[in-house]
């Protein structure tokens, strides 16, 4: 069999998980809650199943779902979308971002990353037949390095694929970083594919710089959400796109014809759930303070730590330990899990080419998940303090 | 904004059922039903969520829904699926056969679709970057014409979609003309998806031939279920795939940057409620009753009946109508919703091809979905009578 995707094997997510539970590692690997939802949401939903809503929604989305992520929108960042023509309820952010490239993206076209990102984003460009461009983030601070983007800009690129806050650095993008790149995309007829799945987790009083609050890139952006992430059920698999009407259509498109729709009863469950905006406004709050506690367990650790300015993530670097000498990123992580009993993710992990990944891996950083129990926390730090 | 799918609008699903909303018409379009399912199934799933199972289920789905699929498989057609490595849970059909299609498709190797068939699979095709080929049934019968089948048939060849039972005609496959497909494919190179989401829903004693059934063939296939088809939950987006290893590896390769992915609780709810098989073999009897019942109201009516041997649709010829001399199928469809006061589905949307479709809109064949209420049927059947 001819693979059309030959270098793929199970992601990195599905891999360490299966080796925290091999090993009864506690799991600080993919990035999901092991702590539960809101019992009202279950609730919500449970209504839904019982009042019958269990037959196909329309296929954009139930109208009050799109409707609360039209009011949302509003609410944070002062930009109306059209709910009718601008909103789209998906099986989750990874559909949507797949979605997103088959509907743009011709045999041929370039699409830029910037590396590290997500592990999906290269296969789904090969999918859509697109050419993968990699732009190198700075590799110290993680940062866009916007003249390494406009070099990488031709005729052809047909979109740009941008994250904040950023998986796996956890770096969350400035409002000045956010205008340098409207700058640098005024005059090139790329899209922008913007991947926010952790638009609610931003700390220490900073705001989401979401692409909706910049008029000029907005008009060419397709914003990517997830609710599994806001609303602590990654397993729902629904998330949303944000588009104008005629990007929408296209995407809308490609959508039918992928999943047609999406669970009716979660549907109706979250549109009845954010009526009430504190639970993803109180969200930063909520996160900030796992993260601070982890932190401030790490630093009594021989890691260094990398800044968390948004998302559930923590980057550390790992060379000053004895067995960090020795291993690569992805050894080290093995390592961490047979060995200490704590699962991460080693962030060359997220680069698609191997040769990068080789030089990822000896930059020695991995990734830690802190949306857990404080007393999940509380185990791992335990184990790593002993390093 | 240059489109990747230009021949597309929305569905001619979401289309009618828009329109049967807007007139209030009894809707007979889309395929769903109206009535609700199993309160026990719904408890399985709040269940599940109560029980804090709302994360990250693995990839391939959850291991107890995959072994259930698998006994499913076993006791229905003595086949044996290894529900580790050859059972995956999708989000829905559709899903599924766009998966399946990006999985084994390069660009521009041929894809044979017999026609009429589902309106997805021709986009599907386009999306995977593969030259669509476009095989009719029978045009009176709706069967398989196996020597236009094989004059299709090329080197290029990746492969060839069959569905049965048989949407829109109702048509059943039978075991000869299975055999007579093993006869066709052997030799050739080329791969089988067979869509067979109404599986549960074959009439007068005869049995479902699924491709499990057929070992030569089976070795070639990825097959297409639907839980919400058979479980009456079309709204839970929800089915699997079975395929050999080797195929199945590939199928998940592109399922996991998909959605990676299915709702861990309704997995889990399904899981528990497949316990039982009563639910899906009670189903030919359960809905034999509802057609014969349809069937019997149309025999009294001025529409022409075709055999109803499995799905839940039900086709008629209109020509004898006043109104049906002027108008071809599409238009039909329009006059009956808005005048009459019942939506139906034109076949002729099941080409892919404008002039086919021209074409068979001529044929003036419309199809009902009889997966209703026996009041709602009643409703349709004594408006039609009035035609
Ligand atoms: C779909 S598994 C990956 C979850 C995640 O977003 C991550 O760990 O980065
Ligand atoms: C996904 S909407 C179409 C439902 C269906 O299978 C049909 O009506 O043919």
């Amino acid at each position: 069999l001819n693979s059309r995707l030959p270098q793929v094997g199970a992601t990195i997510f599905s891999t360490m998980s299966a080796l925290a539970q091999a090993h009864g590692a506690v799991n600080l690997g993919q990035g999901f809650p092991d702590f539960d939802c809101d019992p009202a949401l279950i609730e919500a939903v449970h209504a839904a199943m019982r009042d019958g809503h269990n037959q196909y929604p329309p296929m954009p989305g139930v109208p009050a779902l799109r409707q609360a992520v039209a009011t949302k929108l509003q609410a944070t960042h002062g930009q109306a979308y059209c709910p009718e023509r601008e909103i789209t309820i998906t099986a989750g952010a990874t559909q949507a971002i797949l979605c997103a490239l088959l509907a743009i993206v011709h045999p041929g076209d370039e699409v830029i990353v910037l590396e590290p990102c997500y592990d999906s984003y290269a296969p789904n460009i090969a999918l859509a037949g697109g050419v993968l461009v990699r732009v190198p983030l700075d590799p110290e601070t993680f940062r866009p390095d916007f003249d390494r983007i406009r070099a990488a800009l031709t005729p052809r690129t047909r979109a740009l694929i941008i994250n904040t806050p950023h998986n796996p650095s956890a770096t969350v993008w400035s409002d000045a970083e956010m205008r340098n790149l409207a700058d640098l995309l005024r005059g090139s007829q790329a899209l922008l594919i913007s991947d926010e799945v952790y638009e609610h987790m931003v700390y220490d009083g900073q705001a989401h710089q979401s692409v909706a609050r910049f008029p000029e890139l907005a008009a060419r952006s397709l914003i990517v959400s997830s609710f599994g992430k806001t609303f602590h059920v990654t397993g729902w698999k629904v998330g949303y796109v944000a588009a104008p009407a005629a990007l929408s259509a296209e995407f809308r498109k490609v959508h039918q014809y992928t999943v047609f729709s999406v669970n009716t009863p979660v549907q109706l469950g979250l549109s009845r759930y954010l009526a009430d905006p504190r639970p993803y406004l109180d969200l930063p709050a909520f996160y900030q303070r796992k993260r601070d506690h982890f932190r401030a367990g790490l630093a009594q650790c021989r890691l260094r730590l990398l800044p968390s300015e948004g998302s559930y993530f923590q980057c550390v670097d790992y060379r000053e330990l004895e067995a960090g000498r020795a291993l690569n990123d992805a050894e080290f992580c093995q390592w961490l899990t047979r060995e200490v009993g704590v699962a991460a993710i080693p962030v060359s992990a997220f680069h698609a080419d191997k040769q990068d990944q080789a030089r990822a891996s000896q930059d020695k950083i991995i990734r830690f998940c802190f949306a857990k129990k404080d007393a999940t926390l509380d185990r791992a730090l335990a184990l790593l303090r002993q390093l």
